[in-house]
């Protein structure tokens, strides 16, 4: 079983980004945060990366659900969406699998909620073009 | 098992996100992105929620080692600490147990790395005062 949902798009990075964002949008998920990890491993300690983002994607209305059935939830949001340079014009894109990441957590209630968010991310990879 | 740690402190919501910032620097993270979702559910879906911040925390050594082992754990980075109102003067502070929020991803040598990081995690919380 794997934890994340994947997809190879044969296209530059910056316009990756843009497709996967629109995705997001459509599955009612808004970006909160994007760390570029490229860029943090070079500040930071130096260190050469591939290009590598990771967006925090937050549907608010599956969040607040979550958050109410499960107080310290938070502790896994917002879901993770990364996009890496794995060759030259291929764009990897993945979505973490919130069932897998959620696995830890004995809640039934919240375990409702990630299937449906988990159906949401397999949305947004499977209609990447 | 529980998938965080966590402490409860008698203080103010500011004060605690300054004790745990200044721990979590001991400990050789730094706080790359921070998530306001009182504001952010009252923004988006005009729902009141009580004051609750996730602050996405990385130790930049240790996520470069996670990051080489296993090329999609971006997905579940950075580790997450949220900081909730819980009651007046009461705040919670609760780390992610990156053993938990990993265990479905089979990597022996991420496992290891896993388990150095809870550590610099459990010290973070036990050290708050």
């Amino acid at each position: 079983m794997s934890y994340y949902f994947t997809k190879i798009l044969k296209t530059d990075f910056e316009t990756a980004i843009l497709k996967v964002t629109e995705e997001l949008k459509k599955e009612g998920f808004g970006i909160l945060t994007e760390i570029d990890v490229k860029n943090t491993l070079k500040q930071k300690i130096n260190v050469d990366f591939r290009r590598y983002k990771i967006l925090g994607a937050c549907n608010p209305v599956f969040a607040h659900k979550a958050l109410t059935a499960e107080p310290h939830i938070g502790t896994m949001l917002p879901c993770n969406v990364i996009v890496q340079e794995i060759g030259e014009n291929m764009i990897e894109i993945s979505a973490i699998d919130p069932i897998v990441s959620m696995m830890g957590v004995k809640n039934d209630q919240l375990g409702g909620i990630a299937g449906e968010v988990q159906q949401k991310l397999k949305n947004v990879i499977a209609n990447l073009r």
